[in-house]
């Protein structure tokens, strides 16, 4: 049994139905869950003005959970960056608590990794993963339930056919990355310290393929990109194409990507705003190992 | 009469009817309209593959004319920014031709000014300005005649009451900015050279107020914001508020600017996805002006 603390940095929880399902969901997988006093607080979009969420941000540092868990996403960290409570984070970190969420929480794990150097994890949501009406995915809970455990030391996925490797490639490096959209907005601020050598995860939502490709060009064009060793790819979805695409599609920007950089990009990862997500630690170092079309991230002790 | 040159470094033109309305205008407003051989090539969204698109780019260069016009925005400047001819775009600028667009124009506007120097001019485009159905906006057309004709020295416009200054503001520096999407694309590559002390200028289409924030953001963390002696607003259209926004708005955001610089927050300049534009000098020492609610960006050599 774990001690998860629920708590809202960014946009306000709209779907109270979803919240309470996430809720029940996870007292029923056997967790202790803690819900912050300003998890449900609105202010305009936000779950609470700056200050409210700051708090909250606080509280879960200083709960002591195994776990603290965003109720959701969208918008709100990118604002509160240089408040952050960084130290009371690296402490919480310390001591055993894992920050987990995705989306617009790329913004608090780029930044606490740049100021802190701690690990945070990119996963999933309380709403959109674990209050989903039907079943949650089964490898998002497995993860979840790993990292829980302190079991997980390790997440694979199959690769698309033309990405099969006849040679096994492996890779060790910082693993960093998130939401795209989100992560090029802190490009150029002191909240984003790209590691050199490292193990680029990105995906994103409801952005069309010309303004993903706009937005790895920045990644390009700042140097990002060729201090990386790896780039792999999780889900771009919910975008909409149009006519007078006439054939530019995400297929496009990938082989563009391509042929940008000298490094392998790896498609297909689990992650991103799908039920199928794994969990991920940002900001640790982890082996890449491809073999065939298998591919493994691996931060374990023992692999 | 001048000389116009109309190329397509962006998007391939869809609207042709529209395309053609323009040149007939811009001939029977008296100009020679020269347009070039790949105006209205297409490869998938864009015009033309990026060599044919950069050769257009030189080919406008090479002109001689008074003013080289884009045909539209859209997306695809950005990948070209590393090949772009900048010699000779600087060289053409030198004679005398004015490079005049907008929206993904400000791509090749802020790396030329970043490379070379040059002065470029945020203006209108050829269909969406010219080639309207009905009249072309009055202001759009007097300022791009006094550009044609080199009789241009300034730009004028009414602040709203909030923003009426007691005592007169006079402030010189490098004027910059256009698209604000675009804008931040650049940062943190070597296509951006934000001016010290500058006076930059802002509009965008499309955008919600949160993401027109999230931009705002990334500029005041990257500390460019802190480096200007005025941030000028211009129009931000065509974005959809939505019902759990709940009083988040423009306003807010325009508002939340304002406390976190120590400059002039100026609105209401006629600059953006509109009809009434003015024509305006990106890079070049301007003096911003405010007697009251009187607004004025003053280049000419006469003030």
């Amino acid at each position: 049994m774990s001690h998860l603390y629920i708590y809202s940095p960014s946009s306000a929880v709209r779907d109270r139905a979803a919240f309470r399902r996430g809720i029940a969901r996870l007292k029923a997988l056997g967790h202790e869950v803690e819900v912050d006093s300003d998890a449900l607080t609105s202010h305009m979009r936000f779950a609470g003005d700056d200050a409210t969420r700051l708090a909250a941000i606080g509280r879960a540092a200083a709960s002591g959970a195994d776990i603290a868990l965003i109720t959701r996403g969208g918008y709100g960290l990118t604002r509160l960056l240089p408040d952050l409570p960084y130290k009371a984070i690296a402490k919480a970190v310390a001591r055993g608590t894992h920050f987990v969420g995705l989306s617009d929480f790329t913004a608090f794990q780029c930044a606490v990794a740049a100021r802190t150097g701690a690990v945070t994890w990119a996963g999933p949501a309380l709403g959109e993963d674990f209050g989903v009406e039907g079943e949650p995915g089964e490898i998002m809970l497995a993860c979840f339930d790993d990292l829980a455990s302190g079991a997980g030391e390790g997440a694979g996925w199959q690769l698309p056919r033309a990405e099969a490797r006849e040679k096994p490639l492996h890779i060790r490096g910082q693993l960093w990355g998130g939401n795209l959209s989100v992560l090029v907005s802190m490009v150029g601020t002191p909240y984003l310290a790209p590691p050199r050598g490292g193990i680029l995860f990105l995906e994103d939502v409801n952005e069309h393929p010309y303004r993903i490709e706009r937005m790895l060009t920045q990644l390009l064009h700042a140097g990002i990109l060729a201090q990386q060793k790896a780039i792999v790819l999780g889900q771009f979805t919910a975008y909409k194409t149009v006519p007078h695409d006439k054939g530019f599609k995400l297929r496009t920007v990938i082989d563009w990507l391509g042929a940008q950089v000298k490094v392998p990009v790896l498609t297909g990862l689990p992650f991103g705003h799908v039920p199928t997500k794994v969990c991920l630690p940002v900001g640790a170092k982890v082996d890449l190992v491809v073999e065939g079309r298998d591919a493994m991230v691996l931060w374990g002790h023992g692999h």
